[in-house]
């Protein structure tokens, strides 16, 4: 049972990642992929996603150029501090002769979910421009679509582009606010369960040591990640943010506590702009009811999740 | 060694018990009160803050009305749903022949600043209005002032009164926002700590018991209280806000987490008015750095609170 599986992304070290996680994992039919200006710009992202999928041989995958700006600002830059200039931390990929669709990321979106009516499995993880544009293209797209996951957002965990916002959400809160109330059924993969999963140099050295081609492009490009997140935490390493959100949308974790709960994005210009506002006021009831239209927002992923994604990365 | 503490409150169930802690609490120069709306309007804060203060032995400290409206928006009409329509759970107390001073709350905290300058410990349990107004009256009182504890805010617990406000911050969010930017060596205590403490009800009869007017009049008080409280934790019980700011102005509980960190205050009109929004982004590292006009938030106070708490009241 193989199951039909779109991804809308800013590829970037992490994403890079996830899409190794995806291509890995038995049963995940990879049916499309979208960019988005997040990372680094919509363009680039495609040109990083074709030729990694090419060196997973999966240069078949339609790749579509999704949005380069934002629903009520223009893209600025990306993360190059992170995520190096070209978005996988200068590492050079060899060119894939594919190219990307001619088709919007927002449209390749409203495809895939029309072509797999209830059974399509959204993954989002970067900005949610792509999603909340392809909202107004087919109002319908929450039926549409059976399961969406992201990664984005905090619900008790710190920000980590300000004191509250994650960068998916804060790079479009106007889109992810969209996207969070339009009533599809979606799981969210935020800060307070990614922070808590990291990569560190001995996983890297035995990724590096695997020897494959996909797998030492990964174990590269995270060497340029492992120097940004070594400023935050003291040593090299990194905090494995999409390929958790790729495991949860294929159902390797276990999320161990996820209340299904409302959540509303902060598209203010105030001091919480980019914020998931998650109501967790349950907790103390121990999250007794779930919501109509409620997110289910992952707050405990428990287990070696680091270990469980260096064996999957070493398949490739 | 007494301490000269100014006590600004909306008394209210939870202010009642903070007043009986401060009564009880050796070396303790409770030099004056001013009231704000909250719980109930600020006049009639004042006059159970009297009524209180007369039934515990200390009729002569003076109590001054503070501001009845908020700075952007008129008061509304409290909450009798959690404290009671006479803001004290229906309690008749005796009436104390003690009138209000009729000097304003703002100028009643100004005057004490200036009376004990570098030495006053300032203890605010209710929305910042009147501190927020002493501000305007005197720019320097954030030097005048020693120390400054409030209640109020939540770091990373959910809100009280949305999914991210506290009510004394989201009553006046614009006033909260100038006391936490305003340069006071201050101290959080916010809902991070005050819901992990919890008044039992074999804790308000062993209070009854103890049979002292004082004693008896909080224990009948917290009868009403427990009722609010039985619908959110499933059994009659109290969560001791203001009590335990009290008991951090006056030293006697453990903070054992408390780092000094930015603190802004969400007064958008967004869905994050209202909030405490605490940089809490060191936590990975511990919190190594102390920011200059940070607040010191308190995130962790371990210890039988409760137990304290009654056994000071005890003593009434």
């Amino acid at each position: 049972m193989s199951v039909p599986l779109f991804l809308d992304c800013d590829t970037g070290i992490d994403d890079a990642m996830a899409i190794g996680w995806l291509v890995a994992t038995p049963g995940v039919d990879l049916v499309g992929v979208s960019t988005v200006s997040g990372n680094l710009d919509a363009a680039g992202g495609a040109r990083n996603t074709l030729d990694l999928l090419a060196l997973l041989g999966r240069p078949e995958v339609p790749v579509s150029v999704g949005a380069h700006d934002f629903l009520d600002h223009p893209y600025s830059g990306g993360a190059p501090e992170v995520h190096g200039v070209n978005g996988i931390g200068e590492v050079e990929l060899p060119r894939s002769p594919a190219a990307p669709t001619g088709t919007s990321g927002a449209q390749a979106i409203v495809d895939a979910a029309r072509a797999h009516p209830g059974e399509l499995h959204l993954l989002a993880i970067g900005p949610f421009t792509n999603v909340a544009l392809a909202l107004d293209l087919e109002p319908r797209l929450p039926e549409l679509v059976g399961r969406f996951t992201v990664m984005g957002g905090a619900a008790m965990a710190p920000g980590n582009v300000s004191a509250v916002a994650e960068a998916n959400v804060a790079n479009d809160p106007l889109a992810a606010h969209r996207v969070f109330t339009a009533g599809f059924d979606l799981t969210m993969v935020g800060l307070d369960v990614t922070m808590e999963h990291v990569f560190e140099e001995s996983h890297r050295q035995a990724l590096l040591a695997v020897g494959t081609p996909g797998a030492v492009a990964i174990a590269r490009m995270l060497g340029h990640y492992f120097g940004f997140y070594a400023q935050r935490y003291g040593r090299p390493c990194a905090v494995l943010h999409d390929p958790l959100a790729a495991a949860v949308a294929t159902g390797d974790v276990d999320l161990a506590l996820a209340p299904t709960v409302p959540v509303v994005v902060d598209h203010t210009d105030g001091p919480g702009r980019g914020q998931t506002v998650v109501d967790l006021r349950d907790r103390y009831q121990g999250y007794p009811r779930t919501y109509e239209n409620g997110t289910r927002v992952a707050l405990e992923v428990p287990g070696d999740f680091a270990g469980q994604l260096l064996a999957r990365l070493s398949t490739l």
